[in-house]
């Protein structure tokens, strides 16, 4: 061969190329020999072609090719030939032709990969993430890396196309114990002093609005050092928007433009517009959650009204202490054995509550532990409110107000999953609006605030920042997708006697929020214009856009639970002298030199 | 006003527009009052407008105008009006219209700021960082921020369409005591261990050339923690690219070519196509740098043969000892006084030449300790060599070969500077090839990689990686503009037993190489594809691309030579809760306790 390097991709051969000659470089995914015949199946990142070597056309690249094992690097140059009709083969995208090959070099050999490369691999996830470049040569895997990348660039064009200017902001920032834990960095030059990972660029992008930048944003990888859940990662990325002189039923709308296109050009899905707008209080009412999933019913209902007379005891007393009982109704599973709905009450209960009463309206009657304490009317009530009809399935909570919803609200998730009832490649994007500004830490005896504290309360509610903080409406908005939040946002405060009172409401003393964010403080009595802004968890965006459950899989080089690499191995212990650069010492140190 | 957010931008007002009603938001950039018509320039991303208020077509507007300040932001509702010929401002972008107000609402005030927010302020650069956000105002901050966030979106159209994928790496990686120092990053979970910010993606965009994706993208925050020049920052932005399958040559062309893009797209500038090349050896003896400043000639002349029998006695036993005489011909300055020659002298002391011995051809004859020595045709060689005619200055190094090229190469460009040679908006760029692989450290005794350790030898040269490793070539190519390295890359080694040879010759053990880079070594033996790539600093570019010489005007939050954010203070002390959950204490906590 002239060159080794491949002129044409495997994938992207169709019978157009039938007689061109063609080099081609890839993977081998199997090879296999028929009677002299050798059969490779070559991949490369735009798939898969058959290469037929055939010793009596090519003696030296059968000698070659008898000795190539799976994922050996071959560069293969042949001609184009069409399948005689009963080889083609359907199911494969360049089923109709093969190449013939005339010459094959080893590029590179391979050992036996510990997996096989190939979509339905059987493997352990540890096993994937150890060997995370075998893992991401799966077409599934390469497809997701190349959905994200899609994504990403049509989020910046469209964004460009908006005015908003990419800028990018510092990752050795200032530390700030509000909020999330944060990464620290010791600093080397500065003895005792650290810089901080940035949570989110939350305060410089608030800057750059009062640096007269209009309109920002950024794919940026933000960092929490938290106790790892399925759906986190220590590192995420983000998408970070904000703009100044902007209504912010404008910016919501822009939003869902760009959310709509996303999903059109990334997989072709047309999203409905405008978006459901949803208060807090009615998603949690409604749903049981801040995230609702709209694509199935089995809405909460509450009935406190209806039963706060009832003979049924637990119901009476609950809402005369000031709780609530609602239900949601199982269609058609009133047929469930007691086994069955007992397992759910068990699920109830780990869920934190007390007990889950139900109601199986049957043919034959009513039936359920419920079922004899209930007056004709409050049944017919309960019945109406839930929409029951027989052969449905009622299942009732009596607690505080927050434990019914929580309860409730996740039992509607798990029994819709488990009885099959989400549809899928279903869309179903909202906006909740009205959170509450802040939320009291009853363990801590202080307020935190429910989105961060440069979240603005809503014009008419800021007296109540000083007299009753927990009444205050935070002129904030999350986008919620099917169960997820995509996205958060917020109008800003952007004058410091507003902030000064949220600093105060949050129990900072006037002088540690200026130690804190003195700076910010200062910058609004510069000018600052008014502003808001959203931010998107990207790795999330492209976990549903890809239709996956997992986050590892939409992240190249994704940590575990316990916030490790297991390719690399990071982290690791580093050199004495490296730390002593840093001036500190850890624990171990320590206790080995006493 | 309905809203008070603008529907048009300041600084694109023209005649066209007159007769509208526009509303604008900005800054109070001047404000006057001239006989009671007060007259505001009012300033947004765009630029600036002329707003007029007449008290008497709007008392409101002028009574709320004439309590704003610089720095004010408003919201103005008025009508465009053309400005009489004699009023029309021609520096003006919007110089021939002006806004007659008939609303104004003053959106948040101002105290007077620091600075005169415009750019001709005259104000200390510690200034300007402490009060970013008003500095960044400054239209030629804006239009820098703005020109980089082009550069950028350029460039990821560039390489999206040439099939490179944008893939992020992780930025809490494995310490690798190679290459600079470390930023660390503690971690919590497991104590005594250490993540490492990245100093690039190196390996992981070689991981993921392993995986297949082939043509890889990333514009990537990288980590030096080293003391600081004028032209480095601790936290830096870098156009991260490797391909699998690309002669090298058609890589460095596709670079070519995207450079020339950003050029034409950015700033207009036509760039010559193809780049001059340029082997590391001949740049090193013709220019005295691996970057040469290609604008202007002057180029270093090796006299060492021509004066090897010299009387002079310094050049012959310079020569003689295996050293270098060489010259470079300061054109047309032989009128200058022996006070200046002297004032070059020293500069070339202070760079660690001996001295700097000189030649001035006048027109009365030749002058300089040197000439007296000269024999005829000694003189007339060097003459020759150097181009000298009458009216030139000719400079001699006599020294070992290093110090010879270094000394007279750095005259070179201060030379240059000083006498004004080197012309404005004039770009060239080279390729600069054939890097040595290794470097010897006296001092450490030992080799370190040029590039870096992954960077692979040219394949002749290999046999002298254990025989000789400083004559080993690297298959390593920086990309140069107007004396600064842009660009630095490489074909990479994709074998695991010429990577361990070099980890060899870096003088690794194999358990060392193992404990390091085990796992790029284990990926080389399952089927890694021949690769290799480039990085461009993003923030140099864009200083070149802004007519710029100081980096921290390229970026949004720089950092200081102390590393140190003037704005938010970063880095700072922490508490000792956060200290106490990584399991680390800093020295003078541990001296507090004692």
């Amino acid at each position: 061969m002239e060159s080794s390097f491949k002129n044409h991709d495997c994938g992207l051969l169709t019978k157009e190329h039938v007689g061109s000659t063609v080099i081609l470089n890839g993977w081998v995914r199997k090879w296999r020999n028929l009677g002299g015949l050798i059969f490779l199946d070559l991949r490369d990142r735009s798939g898969t072609v058959q290469v037929v070597i055939n010793p009596e056309v090519s003696p030296q690249a059968a000698e070659i090719a008898d000795k190539v094992r799976s994922e050996y690097v071959l560069a293969v140059q042949g001609e184009v030939v069409a399948r005689s009709e009963e080889t083609i083969n359907p199911r494969m995208q360049t089923g109709e032709i093969e190449v013939l090959a005339r010459e094959v070099e080893v590029l590179n050999a391979s050992k036996t990969p510990p997996f096989t490369v190939a979509d339905d691999t059987e493997v352990e996830e540890t096993t994937r993430l150890k060997y995370r470049y075998l893992d991401l040569r799966r077409p599934v895997m390469q497809e997701t890396l190349l959905l994200r990348h899609r994504a990403m660039q049509m989020v910046r064009r469209f964004l460009d196309e908006h005015g908003f200017i990419e800028v990018e902001t510092p990752m050795l920032t200032k530390s700030s114990p509000e909020g999330a834990r944060d990464y620290l960095v010791p600093s080397r030059v500065h003895e005792g002093e650290f810089y901080a990972l940035p949570q989110s660029p939350q305060i410089f992008k608030q800057l750059l609005m009062v640096s007269g930048m209009e309109r920002y944003f950024q794919i940026v990888r933000c960092f929490r050092d938290e106790d790892l859940r399925a759906d986190r990662q220590p590192e995420f990325t983000q998408i970070d928007i904000e703009a100044s002189f902007l209504e912010t039923d404008e910016l919501m709308a822009m939003m869902e433009e760009m959310v709509v296109r996303l999903f059109r050009e990334t997989i072709g899905v047309e999203v409905e517009r405008p978006f459901r707008r949803i208060p807090y209080r009615e998603a949690m009412e409604r749903f049981g959650s801040d995230r609702p999933d709209l694509r199935f019913g089995m809405e909460l209902v509450d009935l406190s009204e209806m039963v706060k007379g009832s003979s049924f005891k637990v119901f009476a007393s609950t809402v005369a202490d000031g709780g609530r009982v609602k239900a949601i109704n199982v269609k058609g599973r009133a047929d469930w054995s007691r086994k069955v709905i007992d397992s759910w009450g068990e699920v109830a209960q780990q869920l934190g509550a007390k007990g889950l009463a139900w109601l199986a309206v049957r043919e034959e009657g009513t039936k359920g532990p419920v079922a004899k304490f209930l007056s004709e009317s409050e049944w017919h009530d309960i019945m109406k409110a839930t929409e029951a009809e027989t052969g449905d399935l009622l299942l009732f909570v009596a607690d505080r107000p927050r434990v019914v919803n929580e309860v409730l609200g996740e039992l509607r998730i798990r029994l819709a999953r488990e009885l099959d009832l989400i549809p899928a490649g279903v869309y179903k994007f909202a906006w909740v609006t009205h959170f509450p500004l802040l939320s009291y830490d009853e363990e801590e005896g202080r307020y935190y605030a429910e989105h961060h504290p440069f979240t603005s309360p809503v014009d008419e509610d800021i007296p109540l920042l000083k007299s009753d903080p927990s009444q205050v409406r935070a002129k904030a908005y999350d986008m919620v997708l099917n169960g997820y939040e995509v996205g958060g946002g917020s109008r800003r405060i952007h004058r410091r006697e507003i902030q000064e009172m949220m600093f105060e409401a949050l129990g900072f003393t006037m002088e540690e929020a200026k130690e804190q964010f003195g700076y910010l403080l200062e910058a609004f009595e510069y000018g600052a214009p008014p502003h808001g802004g959203i931010a998107f968890g990207f790795d999330r965006l492209v976990m549903l856009l890809a239709g996956r459950s997992n986050l590892r899989d939409t992240i190249a080089f994704p940590k575990t639970a316990s916030a490790t690499c297991l390719m690399t191995g990071a982290p690791s212990p580093v050199s004495k002298h490296q730390l002593d650069e840093l001036h500190i010492t850890h624990r171990e140190q320590e206790i080995s030199r006493q």
